[in-house]
């Protein structure tokens, strides 16, 4: 399918959004004078006009426009435009849209319908959709395929999502190492073009065994009358289907792949990785990341009904509710220290912040630091040293400039003192904390980019109440 | 250049490793026994066999695993390393090294080093680099280059680094619209092989003009006398070169582009986009997010010496303590109120904490609803109301679980119900401030990611004491 201009596709999106607009207004207007007989034709001529306009601007987007249309868009617009997309293209917009909206859309879907729809896609595509569906309608949809496609959908379930076989299509520009590149051509001429977007073949052996990459340049260059196994490129990077498709990705963007061959256990060509879906991996896990450092831990669209979008945020609340309770408990065993100088109750959370702050800091280095596989045990004293370092420059730092201030304020050179010393040593603490957190989650197989923070944040504003009001107790009584 | 095998590329990557501890062993060896004579030959003689395995097991390994390899090593290790890769691999090696790394290799080569490893880099490549070099050192490479190249050099150079221009590159596979696809086949054939990973050329008019794209596919498939301009696609994405670079990289991910041509204003064909580079630029500006959320500003290598780690990580602790000694000014306010009752020192950091915890997560979700353009102005008030909602569900929800535990804790029923609508006033403010920082920092063309969770979790902290300290004074005196 073409592509069109990015300007040229933004106007098209004006222009649906416009008719929208028109047609609400049109709407209401029915609703208001439906007792006036004739007005009432016009307005629905007007309105039968609007919606062939739409019908047509819509289906001459590409589907992921479509799709990221239908996202923009509030319930009742979202509803008119899903109405008019075309049968063919529904599969593909489908697999473009949030997993909310997606699951809100696809209950909306006959069964029927469904199994219509999910003709123009590919196995590996009917394979997302259908984690979707209902039970039922899944058993409906598998027994309505060809059993070449059925067996490819159910195995690309079987995979786990985080695998490269979850994530390979079967669509295999595939050629045999025995014939000579002239059957090659002759093949493709009959096939009447290269499956899509890819400068290469992969060759197999009689067994379905990988053998090695065609180049389609080769083809073009070389005599016909040499064997394909003669001119195929050997040295090439494979993927197996357990393979961690995160590091596929990585593989792709370090080697600058395009395409690159699947292989089961036995060495059998089972599939390819195309950079396209690899590259969705890679936005999705980053977005997935982004979010969960904040405490979103389920992908959730910008106008989710207000219900699902409050529960999703509960199990970070509750975690960060939990642990600032403690926080106040430690608190609260230094009563008697407090009402001896208020002031200690308004000092309070410089500690706690600043430590948790730069706690954080360490926190998001060390988890970068293990996604790009660049730590190893061997490093880590040296990296706890060098935290230990800029925590103690920055402590010390910090702390006589808050010191100095506090100096300025209260005109108490012990709580100054106070103030300095439990900003160093709880900014050291953080940091220690910082690079132990993510990697003991990473050791117990958990992901430390959902947790590390709120884990951190709350040990060092417990830790930095502790050692405030704890030094404080010390000097100050 | 071939690539290995994942797994073939750690085994030569743990060799390496090996060797170079050894080779530490026998340093020590040699220092502490130099009076030795023939122990010390036996050991230079080992060191010597060392040195060759390690050059050899070095240039074996894809630029990039070589890259990856010296980001993991200590000072010591990673000069060792970086003596023996070959001047022809060292250019390559250093476009994919962190900044700070590649900033402190690049120092030790001399003018005419530089001249020579340069020479084996693609015009965009060597404007990458430039960047990072002395301004003396930048004027000798210029002038080394040939004319053309030095023209494409300095071209890339001036575009902004967030525009196509910066990213796209030169080395374009162009074809004229009015030769056959005889004529294109013979180029090709005498060219050798088609311009790497492409299954598509690029066709111009006489006088450069963009006009369409050419399918190798085509070449194949089609009779030898069709001209180019009769069978070659016109319906492409094509891009301009101040275009935004991270919109172009959304294009390819959408419609999964492999290579697109850049034209300048005048429709002129000036480069190629190719989605390796939009890779890196995509994971690039996702990880530079990610630190930035964390208080990270600049990319910081894990081993980079550790007065640059703690200078880098200053501005934001220092802005996290101007925004909370403002808020210890907030309680100071109250101390007649906090002597009344310490118990409300200990339940301070109650409020400020969920209160940021859940304006937060309203951040990062405007943040990515931003980045992919869901969101327009007239969205606002729904968006409003819809985290109005959340925030007072979550807010009376978990502030009546709080103000529970607190009756339980201090058996003081006004102290529960301050608690809870404080945490109620508190969430609801800072879902309110956590939809507007964002939109407001892009509005002042601010990158929303840096300053707005300092910014809401500053105001929170202090809205928070305020709120609750103020209900205090008025429900408890």
């Amino acid at each position: 399918m073409g592509i069109n201009n990015t300007a040229h596709t933004e106007q098209n999106i004006r222009l649906i959004k416009d008719y929208l607009n028109k047609q609400s207004l049109v709407q209401g207007l029915v609703i208001r004078q439906d007792n006036h007989d004739k007005q009432d034709l016009i307005e629905s001529l007007a309105k039968r006009q609007h919606q062939a306009e739409i019908h047509q601007l819509v289906n001459r987007l590409h589907p992921s426009d479509i799709a990221n249309l239908l996202e923009q868009l509030p319930p009742q617009q979202r509803d008119i435009v899903w109405q008019h997309i075309d049968k063919n293209h529904i599969g593909s917009v489908l697999l473009e849209l949030s997993d909310n909206l997606r699951q809100a859309l696809l209950v909306t879907l006959e069964s029927d319908e469904l199994i219509k729809i999910v003709s123009h896609l590919d196995s590996d595509e009917i394979a997302d959709l259908i984690l979707d569906l209902p039970e039922h309608v899944t058993e409906d949809l598998l027994s309505s395929l060809p059993e070449h496609q059925r067996l490819d959908v159910e195995s690309t379930l079987r995979f786990p999502e985080d695998t490269v076989g979850a994530w390979m299509e079967y669509d295999i520009p595939v050629v045999r190492e025995n014939i000579s590149l002239d059957v090659v051509l002759c093949y493709l001429r009959k096939k009447g073009s290269i499956p899509d977007s890819s400068d290469r073949l992969i060759v197999v052996d009689d067994s379905g065994q990988f053998k090695g990459i065609l180049l389609v340049g080769t083809l073009l260059v070389m005599n016909g009358e040499s064997l394909v196994t003669d001119v195929m490129q050997t040295d090439v990077s494979v993927f197996h289907t357990n393979d961690s498709a995160e590091d596929a990705a990585h593989d792709f963007e370090r080697y600058e792949l395009i395409i690159a061959p699947v292989i089961n256990s036995h060495g059998k060509l089972v599939g390819v990785l195309r950079v396209s879906s690899l590259m969705d991996l890679m936005n999705a896990s980053s977005q997935r990341k982004f979010l969960a450092q904040a405490g979103v831990s389920k992908d959730e669209n910008l106008f989710d009904p207000f219900l699902n979008s409050a529960r999703n945020r509960w199990p970070w609340i509750a975690l960060n509710l939990f642990i600032v309770l403690i926080a106040t408990r430690v608190i609260d065993h230094f009563e008697t220290t407090i009402t001896g100088m208020v002031a200690l109750a308004a000092l309070l959370p410089i500690t706690a912040n600043i430590g948790g702050n730069s706690g954080n800091q360490v926190v998001a280095l060390v988890i970068r630091g293990l996604a790009l596989k660049q730590l190893e045990r061997k490093h880590l004293p040296r990296l706890f040293l060098k935290e230990f370092l800029v925590a103690s420059t920055n402590g010390l730092m910090w702390g006589s400039i808050t010191g100095i201030l506090i100096l300025i304020f209260y005109g108490n050179t012990s709580l100054s003192i106070v103030i300095l010393l439990s900003m160093l040593f709880t900014m050291i603490l953080s940091a220690m904390v910082g690079v132990s957190v993510p990697l003991l989650l990473k050791k117990m197989n958990q992901d430390p980019v959902l947790g590390s923070s709120v884990i951190i944040t709350g040990f060092t504003d417990t830790m930095g109440f502790l050692i405030f009001l704890g030094l404080a107790t010390l000097v100050l009584n």
